[in-house]
């Protein structure tokens, strides 16, 4: 029976923060509250002048994704280490299915990947075509394996895409399910003429990259799915929102009362689109992920849509391809292959730059790095919350502490940083995973395969409002 | 030689109104001004205590649509005759090949059709499918028919839908031949799904018309047309805008400097959803068009819209199904074929409501009923002024006059009238056209065949702008 | 030593909702958990199939108003017992010093008034004048009587209102304070005017009222209040927001990022204005309050605000004044004292209209009938939650429980209730305060002087933040 | 008699360019159309390859204005003459009484001093006070005097600013005048209290100039003024707007159908607030006007309100305080005399920025430069059109003539040029007022006391709209 105390800190939860003692027991929390006595054995953390926080959930990473025949640098070990080293003690990652492959193979061979996992873990599951074998998959996996989400590329047409069709069709088995759809919002049909189109005014580069994927492409997209949602009375969750168009429409359909969600990246709200114009290939290649870093503004936009509740959540979309593997892309920028990192950097670059400059409450900063997530996925408040009878996943964080961010020694296996050379000021000096101590001012004890699947309850509350008002707002016919 | 001379009334044009005689001869105005001595032979009109306007332009209309072996009741003799009884003298129909049909034989099969037309007429060419063939005739009917615009229908899955691939073909493809694109904007998979769905919950009248297309379902086509034309770089219209959400997709786009324009419908600006759930199915089906009339308070919207310049012209949709052909829908809403009237009454519903409510100046009426039209399809000032140089066709409006309107009195075949009952102050007391009194005091005088087919000129001043926008924007490539 | 169990109900808190047992001991919260045991001597309600809720807060009342040499119907007993009956357990009432009344004087009248409450209470106090007495004695309510808001009204010209210069050192002096100042938002220049014009048009009666303050003349002044604050930095509380313009200013102003909060009353979400029309005198003018009851369409703006979370809280505004208090204003609209009551039905309006429709899930009510409040003031988690360390002020709410509200069954003083008629679904069955059963199944069990003033500490979180913001952004000088 | 042919260019009006050759005589335009023959006597100038244009009309302008015992650089010579070596031939400038001067004294001294105008001009009033003597001069001014618009300063506190009680006593005059109302919108008391807080912050120099004005100073002013306008029913016009919220404020008013019109000045268009950081004190005092050059990002604000019609004029605020006038503020930035020049340079600057990007097409560029300021103040088509019986005032314009802006060569007796060393593309060649050449190919032949005093009629179109939207809207009265 292990058990860890942590003394004297400031615990910080979305609803609020206090000073109280957090004791655990066996992976989980066990008390919150002022002068807890250690029981005997116990590991006794000092946490004073420091935050208690719940552990980061990062919703949107890609390890170990497979890309032509290798795979990106972190696989689910060194990936989700290089996360906890970063105070963050859960990811979700996806699971993404060949078109005409069934779902649950798909599942199961990245459930297989995952094994390795140092921390907890869990997956949306990609919808990439559709059938009725689909639609049953969706089911059983909802049902019997704790899936509830599912992910829809708009993009990347001839692979991936998913035209209205399939989208109409499976957030509607969504809304049945109890699942929530989520979106990766970009046209993929402009995407797919606008790379030729710059291809033809003889632009190869990266610096190509952002110029075939506009804002406006992703702002499509992000309402075309708002709008299909807001027809079916599902709620919808837009991943890795990087435009001001695109959060105006999650903006508008709030506004109208819809339950919609949107997902911000680090790395675009700090980043701008710069960077692709580097004179150097591999660094301007390494920033290529889509939807692109966006021209000075968007970042602000993004900021001041988690300022209002407008955004939700904060993820990485962490997917590290190294210089080789950007390389394929040399002289034609839509052979880049898509993908940065960022799980280890994501908390302190937000708290840096969010609560550091008064945008961001330390509260909000909770909500936005955990507790919505774990709400909107509904693993809340096993996740997301420094309570009693959640896991003990745990950051606790020096406010005072500064670090300069860089390639040369992130714990992500990557070869780049796109955080390079920034000075945060706010660092986790432990982070704790199911009771253990993971990180330690520096010293990371990651234990390969010590993670576990999370399953994720169908029917958080956003779908019995949803039945309610579906009902309230049933039409009738006439009687002629 | 045939002249008139109207006397004593006030001009009215869209950018400002003054008392002047209007002199014509031989189908051209050829002198506006205070007293005008009258040609020999001349006719002389007293236009005193009325307005002289431009005769109104109906940018969409459907005369003699074919539909199931039958056509709509009005031809293009009937369908202008009645335009000019209530003083439009212009209309803009539509070519719709079939999927696969070539575009030049069903335009000369439409231009044959018109051939009876007593007033002048135009076509939009719409784009149901695509291949190469199609991309070469659009050439050909800019360069060689004076067609410079084309309509694309975003709803009607399995018939003539197109989706993004052929939308953004068309629109690139119109933006090089200086035409502009037009939509009808309803996602035609929503509709689709709904149709059933509303089916399933066992609506099949047309109550189940509106549910099964929702604002929603038009702001999301609206938005998604705006957007691949923003990305584009081509300017584009909007058809029978109908509801708040569609408008402000216009206006969002306006906003930020995209040349996006609107038309609204006459009906859509008087007329509520209310009218489906009529206890008479006659009644009810009389009124299925798309998008269908819309709740309380969309209404006002689009009245705001024409108010603020976000919308830009007025039309009718004119398409009159009869009772009988209504009822092929008697068991299924979705099969009543869609279309109302209106070509007659739309100046005068429009003044009424818009004039004389102190909405809309007598300019601001010249502009949404005439002037922008002719404008934003390049016929301008040839159609929609009253100035030296313009085509003769005008009309006499008595803003005192009154009329309450009526199938029963209508000159519109169609067997019913969507402003049946409504009292109206403003009407025409004569009609010119081609320089001839058509229509005088009530009393119609229309010519089978005397209308003549208008070319309309490609490369309107916006296509200069959107090249100049386009160069000012052009991106470079890195050097590297 | 006092005890109470509440088995088997389902807790809801603003962040989720879960089956728990909840013991108080002593007026506290003591335990929340599974398969509690009764201490000795407890009282065990059942609460299965119900919910288990905080009482409700009500943060606009005003009980036994001064009026004229009469008061309100309500006096702080009477007031607070309704509230006790419908589910509300604290209320915040207003201090209104007279211009030229030292603050202090005016607090300690209102505190004594105030003994007699049967709930627990706090007050906002008005800013109605301004020197430096004023600006001192804000000092000393904050910093020993645990006030840490101030109200002012924008409207009531020639009495209380504030001009800007008043609203710039008073929301200056609060951002000082660490309290946050709320505004009363219409622009009383404009109401004065209107006033007299609505009576030039011969309009005496109650509906004039709501044409003497338009929607625009609010959103007017809540934009003024809300630019103000954005300009010192200083978070701002709009109370009753009653139309959409108004709550487009919050919405605008939160898109920015500013921390602008929003308050909707009960009455303004469910009437419209049709009842000043009411041929009843007295009917008519039983609803004058200010701002008024919006036409139809803005109350679905207002769900639409809280559904989106830009409005925040919920209130009645209660001010009771009877019959032949209205009466002063039989001549003439402007001098029917302004006032309607709700305390006792507001949760019951909410849970009906809001919970049953779908628009809100049973934690995002519980957000906005207390936690938002109790956060916004600073009183979580004394009030608002339901947790360990809490006030035991609860709801026990039977979902299924009907009621059909009245004057005739209300336990409030008045002689009106503007929700006459109203069958609610979803009730309390029991309301305890302090750890006692006020309230059960019917049977008030208020008692005279048992509710304590509560303080309420200045600084909230937004205070930190905001100055990390101001420091974030402050300007340099530039070196000459 | 005097006659000038202008021969081969293309003329461009607001509602469309065509080639034609202009005839003018006695300083009327007597003939608009191809080959025109020259009477005998008359000048020819070829315009081959150019525009023939409407002259451009400054809304906005302050010559010879008093301060502190000097006056601007420019007097109504010098300064109407720079205007006509940029294409401008007339002006609006402003008589400003100072409070407690009657009106109709300071109005025959603004005359006087206007007496050696070079080009035409006329005034707006301004209401710096208020009582009945005032509402009885605006009558006079009105409708003995031709003018028809009175001016507000909203800023200003302690000297000429308008508190709300003048604001809605002014505008409700201005109403039954049929006069405009506009407003410098700015908040004074806000910006009375930023200048001081500004200078606690140990700033003093041009760089606190912004800092005291920032844009939700001028937003909340903008919005308010509107506000006031919508009640009232009165037209609004909103002068020199810099800033994107208070773009927005026009925006969302338009957007309701309000009669809104807003003015932007040449240099907002393309200057940013980085000059008031510029080392040296001239060069940053030179550029302090108000409101002052926004951040980055609000000039494309600015040109999407031009581009989406929600925005309507352009002029310049001219006014020309030289070095040792700024000089006063050497010491404190809110002591610097506030003015800017660019009455020659507008034109130029619009065109090179406007229509050579794409932004304009050249018939917006003239809406924007002439037509709409005369329609709005109701001189149109006197002024603003190139078409009979409009008054011979045009500027000849060489699309491909290039020029650097600066004040070395610039004809305005200022000692800056905010635009200095801009290269622009598209200048006048000639400019002709009253039908006279008054400037060919830079040389400048303007004749003091040559200009003439324009009247304008009372009750623009927008007044009858007005009235009749107020009858339509007017309430009544309940019978009890
Ligand atoms: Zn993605
Ligand atoms: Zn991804
Ligand atoms: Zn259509
Ligand atoms: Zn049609
Ligand atoms: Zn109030
Ligand atoms: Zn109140
Ligand atoms: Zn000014
Ligand atoms: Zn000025």
């Amino acid at each position: 029976m292990t058990s860890l105390l942590i003394r004297g800190g400031t615990v910080v939860n979305a609803d609020r923060a206090f000073v109280a003692d957090v004791l655990t027991q066996d992976g989980k929390i066990v008390a919150v509250g002022e002068n807890l006595s250690a029981p005997v054995g116990a590991t006794v953390v000092d946490a004073g002048g420091q935050y208690v926080m719940p552990g980061g959930i990062d919703p949107h990473t890609h390890m170990q994704l497979p890309f032509m025949g290798t795979t990106t640098m972190d696989d689910f070990f060194t990936g989700t280490a290089a996360g906890m080293a970063g105070g963050t003690t859960t990811i979700i990652d996806f699971v993404i299915p060949n078109p005409q492959q069934p779902l649950l193979e798909a599942y199961q061979t990245w459930r297989g990947w995952a094994d390795k996992s140092a921390s907890d873990y869990s997956f949306h599951v990609a919808i990439t075509w559709w059938d009725e074998t689909v639609k049953r998959d969706m089911g059983t996996l909802v049902q019997q394996e704790g899936v509830n989400s599912f992910k829809h590329f708009m993009a990347y047409k001839n692979a991936i895409m998913c035209d209205d069709e399939t989208l109409v069709n499976s957030f509607k088995r969504a809304l049945e399910l109890g699942a929530m759809p989520t979106v990766h919002a970009e046209n993929g049909e402009l995407v797919y003429l606008l790379q030729a189109e710059v291809a033809k005014m003889g632009i190869s580069g990266p610096e190509g990259h952002p110029l075939s994927r506009p804002p406006m492409v992703e702002a499509e997209a992000a309402n075309r799915a708002i709008a299909i949602a807001d027809v079916l009375g599902v709620p919808i969750y837009v991943v890795h929102v990087s435009c001001m168009e695109a959060a105006d429409a999650i903006a508008r359909a709030r506004a109208r009362g819809q339950r919609v969600y949107g997902e911000v990246l680090a790395g675009h709200l700090v980043l701008d689109d710069s960077v692709y114009r580097h004179p150097d290939f591999a660094t301007a290649a390494a920033h290529v992920m889509s939807p692109p870093f966006r021209p000075v503004g968007h970042q602000e936009a993004l900021w001041r849509g988690l300022q209002s509740g407008n955004l939700h959540t904060t993820a990485t979309d962490h997917c590290t391809f190294c210089a080789a593997q950007k390389a394929a892309g040399k002289d034609n920028f839509a052979k880049i292959p898509n993908g940065t990192g960022g799980v280890e950097e994501r908390l302190a670059v937000l708290w840096d730059a969010g609560v550091n400059t008064g945008r961001l409450t330390p509260s909000e900063f909770v909500a936005i790095t955990s507790a919505n997530t774990a709400k909107l996925f509904n693993i809340y408040p096993q996740k997301g919350s420094v309570s009693v009878g959640a896991d003990a996943d745990l950051v606790i964080w020096d406010p005072a502490g500064t670090k300069t961010l860089s390639a040369k020694t992130q714990h992500s296996k990557g070869d780049f940083n796109i955080f390079e050379g920034r000075t945060v000021r706010g660092i986790p000096s432990h982070t704790v995973s199911q009771g253990e101590l993971v990180f330690v001012q520096g010293d990371l004890r990651a234990v390969q395969g010590k993670g576990r699947y999370i399953k994720r309850p169908a029917f958080s509350p956003n779908f019995a409002a949803a039945a309610l008002r579906a009902e309230a707002l049933k039409p009738t016919a006439v009687t002629r």
